[in-house]
């Protein structure tokens, strides 16, 4: 089983580029501290059909079941990361998912 | 390079859930009609931490670059979809980006 935990993020105008790029490396960090991430992957927007609702980043994990994500999510390395993220974050979209083939 | 096409939906409350499996399915279909989408996946906010902002559906299709994705959005069958079901659509966010490892 897999289990995508996928967040989509608008940082705050008032954010630079240096403290995005310390949020995703931070976040790559917890791969290391929590074990039942198996996979981190993170994207920029690229920005070509401007339709993304102001959201530009996306933060992607994988975990093989729904307890697992529901570990990370109280686990406090994740909780003491998003209590660093969430003030630089003006709206996000945060949807767990079991990715499926048609 | 992986360039990854996902597209986060909130359907409108009248939609009924053939339809949203339908759109599924028709999504499902333009990997055979139109062959730089390498891979599609899609899934359905499982629904455990409600941080989803509303939003159900993930629709994630993968190109091998920029121009693909171009030629994509422009495809008669992809628009064809689109005005299929962007009328079932209450809101949505549409993200290209190339996934990174940190």
């Amino acid at each position: 089983m897999e289990i995508k935990h996928v967040l989509v993020v608008k940082f705050k105008e008032s954010v630079s580029e240096e403290q995005i790029e310390d949020c995703i490396k931070q976040y790559g960090k917890l791969v290391d501290l929590i074990p039942s991430i198996k996979a981190f992957k993170w994207g920029k927007e690229i920005g070509m059909l401007n339709l993304n609702q102001g959201f530009t980043h996306v933060f992607e994990s994988t975990f093989e079941s729904v307890e697992d994500v529901i570990g990370f999510a109280t686990n406090p390395h994740h909780t003491n990361y998003s209590s660093v993220l969430m003030p630089l974050v003006e709206k996000f979209v945060l949807l767990d998912f079991q990715p499926a083939k048609v």
